[in-house]
């Protein structure tokens, strides 16, 4: 059974060199050299850790059977070689968001906001793997972390993708974010 | 804030005494004789505790706005002094009900199966407050927990509600569940 835990572990070791931290909206996390991205729980992290972050992968809470499908088709995997480039995506969502019904937050984000569809254009450039966080406990500083990677020569798909995003009906609704920009220093594994 | 995470130690003390447990499918838990419901994490466990069992109560995946509204105009609070009878039902869900997409697990939840019409009618009678598990990490052996508030009069209203559910499509996708049955000993906090 593969773990669906992942445990980001910023620091100073790690295969991936933090190129550039920056706080887009709300509080700023510390700032660290390198992250170390590990499957399942971190019980004894390293001395020089600055900050762990935890999330699980789930079951899919928007797409219909149609865009899973077209989705499935086209996303690559993580660890491709060419991939050097990442990006990790720290996000909180309002109360507001999480007050709303299923109907209304699928409404918003996707047939007002595009969010799947946007997602579709970076394809099969980005690999992107979807952590949440809210309903791990109670004291959880982000909903969700998303993880990306891509060859330094698509670094601009990505650029677009979270732009566009960012200027979404559904990023009204996020209160906290954090964008991590890292290369990979040596292979993984 | 209120924790939105709850502790359930099952062992020989807490304010809840079990009148019955029974393993509807799956594997049974260790029997105990009483329960106590934490707020929060329990970090060390009582000395006699048989099993932790947590979970977090988080959004609603399935209502919509309408029915939101009529669910929250019907139903009761937990804590009221007349429900002296309480029911915890833990629930496993298989592989191919999380791989369903959300529209998918929508209509077998509520369009096939009736779920929130069958909650209904068990209200203001019976109180209910459900607790996510599968996102909480690798380690969980239940994806919910939903416990349940009635009076002794009302015993006949939870067991139509458990017995019409069980017969319904969803419940396919069951793969695991056990139901204990409990009274309030002492008031509780």
């Amino acid at each position: 059974v593969t773990s669906r835990l992942f445990t980001f572990v910023g620091g100073e070791t790690g295969p991936w060199r933090v190129e550039s931290a920056r706080a887009v909206l709300g509080a700023p996390l510390s700032f660290v050299t390198h992250l170390d991205v590990v499957p399942g729980a971190v019980r004894i992290p390293p001395p020089e850790a600055a900050w762990l972050l935890r999330g699980v992968t789930s079951n899919e809470r928007y797409v219909t059977r149609r865009e899973k499908e077209v989705l499935a088709a086209r996303q690559p995997a993580t660890g491709r070689p060419e991939a050097v480039c990442a990006a990790l995506i720290l996000l909180r969502k309002s109360a507001a968001w999480w007050s709303l019904t299923q109907d209304e937050r699928r409404s918003i984000f996707e047939e007002r906001s595009r969010h799947i569809q946007i997602g579709l254009e970076a394809l099969p450039a980005v690999a992107r793997r979807l952590h949440h966080c809210r309903d791990l406990g109670d004291a959880e500083p982000f909903d969700f972390l998303t993880w990306f990677e891509f060859a330094p020569t698509d670094a601009g798909i990505f650029d677009a993708l979270t732009e566009q995003l960012r200027a979404s009906e559904e990023w009204t609704f996020v209160d906290r974010e954090t964008e991590i920009r890292l290369v990979r220093d040596r292979v993984v594994g």
